[in-house]
């Protein structure tokens, strides 16, 4: 399928990400509907001009009419929301999630789904430290990545279409990686930086750090404010990869612990030139 | 000694801070002078108005009139320094410093300094991943924190002199630790989150990384870039606060990782509401 001007979204789960897809499908024309768990949910985005249409309930009339289904949902809701409402899609629809694991879900709704719709997963790499449809904002998807996790159950269309939606959405860099790929990358990129920042605001009770404190703590605790119900999920759905990179991020942390301890200056030093050589290829891109 | 509008400042060492110090203290209407290694760097200063007069020795003029003279050197360095020149300080003048760490300084330096010469020590909490007073931006310092660290041999009118001049340079939060506590707490929040973020960069040699990643793994990794002479010298001279502190770090990232190889959801929920909320603390401050 691709997308034209007669596309119908229907986004499913209404949170921060998928309220902010629809702020940027609608401001770009296209009719968008929602589907939510809250009233106060829908009326705040059709109060606020966010969607066009929406529902608390399985309405078999937005369902029936969407050609392309996003969900925004939570791994497990996602899973559950497809097996009971699928008798509903319509017939040569397209399904695609935000979701942030992808090995434990991907093949399981492909196996799950109707023949005659298909599922292309991707996972749009932005958001905030804040929730909910009131803060919802298509500018974070600005110049972000979005990554593609199609399986060999893929059409070339259903990847065609993903990456029409990205750059409708104004994503910058759009790649694609298998399921494995995505869980290992985004076990280290997203995952464990999580892990690092919620662990780094936990080691010290001291209340008054905020007076000491220069740019560089404010910016690694940044995320330390985290939805604890959907990254608990999401590390749990991909331990194996996240213990991992875990385990490797520590190593190489305990490498320079040891160098500092023996005095080792010259590895530290080569340990700070290799860091500033690598970070300086994400100036050039993105910053 | 009170600062009025006829004091002059000395900055030895015109790097970014030394520099950034210059141009917030001039543009106050202050007389600033400046002694550097490179000629370059007074030529630079001189011809964009960051200084009023420059030296690439240790001119007896420049230094026997300075009422304040502050240290933009490292340490080593600033003890040197201080040995060879002390002899031109005018009688009564104040030294300061911007020394990233003070229990292997501090007292070295006031027990050297003539009896008529008071040192008062003092670390700005701002910054950039640039050098040189090319990137010299008086910007940086506004509302952000200004630790004094007076120790018992210091006089109240120091750290009032001190305290006046961070609120020149627009500091925001001004406050004064011991040299131990300041070592400490700069272990922690300073050099810690250095040593994250070089060890972060440097698991990993994908150069692709850079069209996976969201902001959290720039935000994690902006400090990667870093001027290894002077961190070096930094992490060594405070070496034991800082192994403390990485090894604290790592404790509790060890715990989380091993709640996330339990999957005990609990727990990890528990850290997560906890690190939420600690962290909530620095935005009504400062962000």
């Amino acid at each position: 399928m691709t997308i034209n001007s007669d596309t119908k979204f229907l986004i499913v789960g209404l949170g921060l990400i998928g309220g902010s897809y629809c702020l940027g499908l609608r401001k770009q024309g296209y009719r968008v509907s929602a589907i939510a768990r809250r009233k106060e949910t829908i009326d705040y985005a059709l109060t606020h001009g966010i969607i066009d249409e929406g529902s608390i309930s399985a309405d078999a009339g937005l369902i029936g009419e969407a050609d392309i289904i996003i969900s925004g949902l939570y791994p497990h809701t996602f899973y559950e929301w497809v097996s009971e409402n699928q008798k509903l899609f319509k017939s040569g629809a397209l399904l695609t999630d935000v979701t942030g694991v992808k090995g434990c879900i991907v093949y399981k709704i492909q196996e799950l789904l109707r023949e005659d719709v298909e599922f292309i997963s991707a996972h749009p790499m932005a958001g905030k430290e804040t929730v909910g449809v009131e803060n919802a904002d298509e500018k974070i998807f600005v110049g972000a990545n979005y990554i593609i996790v199609p399986t060999e159950k893929n059409s070339e269309e259903a990847v065609n279409a993903s990456r029409e939606l990205a750059t409708i959405l104004n994503f910058g860099h759009i790649s694609c990686l298998s399921p494995k790929e995505h869980d290992e990358i985004i076990g280290f990129v997203s995952q464990l930086t999580h892990c690092i920042a919620v662990s780094l605001m936990n080691v010290s009770d001291n209340d008054k750090l905020v007076n000491y404190v220069g740019d560089s703590f404010r910016d690694l605790t940044r995320i330390a404010k985290i939805n604890e119900n959907m990254w608990t999920e999401l590390f749990i759905s991909n331990k194996n990869a996240l213990v991992n990179n875990i385990d490797r991020f520590m190593n190489e942390l305990k490498d320079l612990r040891d160098c500092i301890e023996t005095e080792d200056a010259d590895r530290i030093k080569q340990k700070m030139i290799c860091s500033t050589k690598r970070r300086s290829l994400f100036d050039k891109k993105q910053e």
